[in-house]
């Protein structure tokens, strides 16, 4: 596919998932549950969708170097650097410039780092309808989930009409961007129907989205022209002060909830934002006592927990829906409803790595 | 002082401290709470009392490179390999006799190798003053403390008449030899008065208890006179033979239960045998929330628990009496009450070490 470029966003902090997860290895960068890190996993998805040197990464400067490492199989994978995390708008509007002045007809498939996808094959097919999607008809094109359970913990996105298209598993005009529900409202949207949790992966030309911040996010179209005009000059300094004045905004907030020209296309595959320790227990099975084990373990008189361990054996003992995460790095133990808190042992920890 | 040796039981299996202890690396082999192992302290303890070549270590032949290795700084430590465990009548005897032969008046003054005892000063002072009775009056000198709380997981001396001696901190006659008593007998003995902890450190003259036990253990003493004349004969096959079909028996149910020469010197050390995860709670400091905690680790809403981290930082959220053992070899979660099952743990782990 002509023209078509991933763009892996990987500027996030991701300490909820201490001690796998630190500052310095957010969760991008961590195994989870495999034996690749879930940025690798990333490429290896984009990979089926567009060639190696059209793969760019998003991120901070802190994360450069362990980027490379990981995806060093990759040599040809690009990395642009952030001078500061302004949130997904800049993010995204810092891509889009850098693609479009190299490509005018540049079009990006925007994807998270760190989800959890498990089915490669129908992720790219629904990736090649967006792309024909984005391409054909200059939408910005989102990708909902059809929710299985009331998740207080994702944003959702109300379908409207059904568009007329080829695309078999529904592509909808968005009726609205819904922020995080509470868990009566959750329950409503998964009754009612027609809900779906927005996963964070869009599809659309540069031109496009370009084109839709500036009639909707004024301030930073014009952060975004300072910074392409630095870099027709080549001055790198100015591009990352002007990137560093850049309002912090989320795409869904600044372009999405506004844009007219947005579609929704309903993703087949399997998705799962894995956000903290106990969101495993959705894409772990789970014993007879209901147990999510990972890694090595010998549970006794244990149920309902979440037994995670890397190269660390665990042993637990009459223990009851608590999460043990084990590893060479550090162990945390917690409540199944206490793992938010994970970062607040990370931001106490003395020796960050 | 002249014919007096150390003598050190680390036989053991100790697998209740798994992570930290395995069956290859046993509890006397493992750094409790500190930065070298049981043994090593053990070793520094009695030096303060004989030379280094007068220590020598009873042990299993699969722990001699671990403890050789352990005791490097001090190569004149001997070692005697006991061909099978047979409890500590039988491991006494063969000390005893293996002494005695070299030195007709050996005095041994006998320790376990894994407690915690962390005043050397005040162990030197009680060690001194037995090998005075062991030696100027032939008795079997045992090692009583003062009891603190009712334990249940000890056995109990309890004393008879004070005899005359210049010893300051009293040593008595033996009434008798209790087993592990249950709560209510154990309140009954610290309320009482006059029952102290078996410590089972013991000192007496080799010639002393060898005639205890020829009196005593008639069983245990042909057998060992066949060992002795296995060893005359230099024939190390037989002794081991003969070693292996002794019966196992304790030296307290064996021999001390029934002599009539035994004393008990009331020792004024502070002494625990440590014998599970919970006992730490007797010697670390707890905080104001009643945590026990060792190494690097952030609580947070975490109440009267033990954490106990070696080289991996630990963080606790909203955990409630358990204890989190953290060691880059394995990780064990369990209620304070449950740790004794730490051996089961220890036994299902597929890789032991």
């Amino acid at each position: 596919m002509e023209h078509t470029y991933g763009v892996i966003m990987a500027g996030g902090k991701g300490e909820r998932f201490w001690p796998l997860s630190t500052k310095r290895v957010p969760k991008p960068f961590i195994r989870l549950l495999a034996t690749n890190t879930m940025i690798q996993m990333t490429v290896e998805r984009l990979l089926k969708i567009v060639p190696e040197d059209r793969i760019m990464v998003v991120l901070g400067a802190e994360h450069l170097a362990i980027a490379q490492e990981q995806l060093s199989l990759w040599p040809a994978v690009r990395y642009l650097v952030e001078p500061a995390g302004r949130d997904t708008a800049p993010c995204i509007g810092l891509a889009a410039v850098t693609l479009q002045r190299e490509d005018p007809k540049a079009l990006m498939v925007v994807v998270p780092s760190d989800h959890y996808i498990p089915d490669q094959f129908i992720f790219v097919e629904t990736m090649r309808k967006g792309i024909r999607l984005a391409r054909d008809d200059a939408r910005l094109v989102t990708t909902g989930i059809k929710p299985t359970r009331p998740e207080t913990g994702y944003g959702y996105i109300q379908a409207g009409k059904r568009l007329p298209s080829d695309v078999p598993d529904g592509c909808f005009e968005v009726r609205r961007f819904v922020e995080k529900p509470d868990a009566r409202r959750a329950a409503d949207y998964l009754a009612e129907g027609g809900y779906y949790w927005n996963s964070g992966i869009f599809i659309w030309q540069a031109d496009t989205v370009l084109r839709g911040i500036a009639r909707h996010m004024p301030r930073l179209d014009r952060g975004l022209q300072q910074i392409r005009a630095a870099m027709d000059a080549g001055d790198e300094v100015k591009k990352d002060e002007f990137f560093c004045a850049l309002e912090k905004r989320s795409i869904d907030y600044g372009l999405m909830e506004k844009a007219e020209n947005v579609v929704m296309l309903e993703a087949g595959f399997i998705w799962d934002d894995v956000g903290t320790w106990s969101s495993l227990q959705r894409v772990l099975p789970a014993d007879e006592r209901g147990n999510c084990i990972h890694g090595e373990a010998v549970c006794v008189d244990t149920k309902g927990c979440v037994i995670y361990g890397e190269d660390v054996p665990v042993g637990t003992i009459g223990l009851e829906n608590l999460i043990v995460v084990a590893s060479k790095r550090g162990v945390l133990v917690c409540p199944k409803d206490r793992d938010q808190d994970a970062r607040k042992i990370a931001g106490h920890m003395e020796n960050d790595d």
